[in-house]
């Protein structure tokens, strides 16, 4: 059994967490932080991986006490840039605290995680390659941050693999939501009903090829937690994306 | 069986609909009318009823011929604007050949017919509806002119139902292949390896619902010239629009 | 401001719908009838419309009571045969209470109700058809009802046509989950994530057409209760099913 | 310059691979052995690579040839069981032309490639999968090899994973074309106007994830058959299967 403990348990994700933690059946949920709580409760419970799901403006404060206290973290709060990495790695890696691991996962959703490994590893195949993201019309940015993802990944592969612009024979009409990123399409469809898909669409002449990912719910993202929870002392040391705890080599 | 007479029948939708018409039981293939041959083969071989397939600049005196000799006509060449349309109208109309009838049709395919009239049914029941059509990627216009016709059509069911604009919540990255026309979206895919296809996806909260025509070969546009051959007799006087023949009501 | 009253109310459809009908700017929510409430209330509260939602052991008397006391309603309840519809058509047409209309819906989803009817529609012009449900993996049934009666619509618009049965080589592996139901084949998908999805593929040469729809949430009911609710009282008499309500000829 | 001859030049695919050969940059095509031509012209032309693409009941005689005269080959003809398998590599491992290279890919088609291991990769991280395979409705086999293949690939990876049978709580209706090979459900679809299609749908609570793969015409295999005849030298032996040249790992 893993002693596990959730800083930002109230929020939307930490309650998800806590009951996925809790129905583990090689888990036990020991503390639950929510804001205004000492970290110290972390220590008393013995908690060996702790979950932060909080802030960006408070991730830092609870990630260094968590690996200055030897506690392996799973952390799926945003905006970390590469300053605030450099950061953690160097507390990580300071010796003070050996073997403590630190998982910096931006998107805790294996099957989005695996669309971009897969589409990155399609792009050389193939002439040509466009991104469709759909998601609700509350949501403010468009194209999301997955999507901009996707198509850098992809320009990166196409240019290792030498290959040149996108077939396009088009000169007008480039006014829809959507952005071309590197290059590569994105475009984005906003519509009530929809919460968060992403479709990347690769041909050749005579072949069609399509990876798509559904997000339906916030349960989405529980499988990659625990999978993070589970492999997290594993790995010591700072690992940046849940595709590295995948084994999909 | 009717007489059937194909101008235009060495290009390529001309060869197809030979073929299709060659292949109807209750039709016969009588006169195959190629550039520079006369267009009184038409009369000689007793024709009923004409299909034009040739090109802008020579529809008009093909039709006129038609009309004036008493022959019902079938059009598939584009290029008729409503100066074009009202002479033709005057033509049929004039009396000298009652009971003759002309079908023009900007698109033969029933499919994209029906995607268009089901669209425009199904626009005062969602909140939300966007375009997606996808063609390969050495067509040169975007967004397709079926995808700005459904566009329209989609904007004036929605005017007639008292609906606002679409809601949307994002604010910048307007600039992938597409438009928004009046107000509704329409994206454009080009890749290879596709032909020309078309999406339109309506949403409400909790759900969603799609409509997609795929046109693989111009094979798809027979079905819709053996159906205007049937029934062109019937109907005397200008049509404009396959969908007059479909009986949809 | 139509004052509606809820039977039901604390169901999951019956929270939903209170929900909707507060939210509507056209209706008032004047009686909320749970378990055990005397159905008197409903006309102490003065209600135009009634909403039943219960089970099919009490939906009978529920309904009766309406119709005796001139109370037009609106019915989602399953399991009304045959003989349950002629009881209830006898109840409307006695004469006791003119003017009382009641609309029984097997289904509120506008959008499942436009499926099957563009479906019907665009039957008789394609060679193939085939539909694919798919649903979470703790639906007992299989094929879905809503998919069931979509194939007998389609092979009764196929019969009307003249069409013959499906073009088909195979001969071998008829034993995936799903059904040909009067000659039509049904496939069932089960799968983890899904909640009620259905596509119907039509097929000419060169040629796809396809119908698509998606319930994700209880939500996508109340368009359709909401529009039964505001017309009911329009239409005198029993109507058995939301498509006579909506327009489409 | 890469010298390639292809062995079954007047056949379809082999009429395609001449073009493609022809156009590559990188390679001459100095060899069309056609029904009847000796073999001996494939030595005289100073074929480096032989493309072999004939009947099932000619391949062995003519892949012997190559081997045997040092000419690398790379096979697409279909019939390779593991006996042929294994007279090929005792040919290839004899020692007697040391260096020459064999690649037999039943799938020649890089999408399909993809599809496949994609599929398999991801199956042991979602609780649910099956398969729907779509192909125009002459094939006679149901469900397509492809697909049975897919479903082998799927059962094996979520054994290795220790995961169980698929969630599936019903219990009628298995009548429908296609199968459960090894446990997972593999519909059939056959439509006029599809050629072939194939989707891999994955499921978790909250999640979906789709592989899609759309074969449109012949040209769809030649990216895979240059590849092969641009790498096969570099292999010495017997190779099985296109993946491996794909440097995918």
């Amino acid at each position: 059994m893993i002693r596990v403990g959730v800083i930002g348990a109230a929020g939307r994700m930490g309650t998800e967490a806590c009951k996925a933690i809790s129905a583990a059946p090689d888990m036990e949920l020991v503390a639950e932080i929510r804001r205004g709580d000492p970290l110290e409760r972390l220590v008393e419970a013995g908690v060996e991986v702790a979950v932060e799901l909080t802030r960006p403006d408070s991730v830092m404060g609870n990630l260094e006490f968590c690996v200055r206290h030897g506690i392996s973290t799973v952390v799926g709060t945003s905006g970390f840039d590469a300053e605030r990495i450099a950061t953690v790695r160097e507390w990580v890696d300071s010796g003070a605290t050996p073997g403590v691991g630190v998982l910096i996962a931006p998107n805790f959703c294996v099957g989005a995680v695996l669309m971009m490994r897969f589409a990155a590893q399609a792009a050389r195949f193939f002439e040509s390659v466009e991104i469709v993201e759909m998601h609700h019309p509350n949501k403010v940015d468009a194209p999301s941050g997955t999507a901009v993802n996707t198509a850098r990944l992809l320009a990166e592969a196409r240019a290792k693999a030498g290959r040149g612009p996108l077939p396009d024979a088009t000169e007008t009409g480039h006014e829809a939501r959507g952005l071309a990123v590197e290059g590569i399409p994105v475009h984005a469809i906003r519509l009530r009903g929809l919460v968060a898909s992403q479709e990347v669409m690769f041909g050749n002449a005579g072949e069609l090829f399509t990876i798509r990912h559904d997000t339906l719910d916030r349960a989405a993202f529980m499988p990659g937690v625990l999978l993070g929870i589970r492999r997290v002392r594993e790995r010591p040391g700072l690992t940046v994306g849940l595709e590295h705890f995948l084994d999909l080599d």
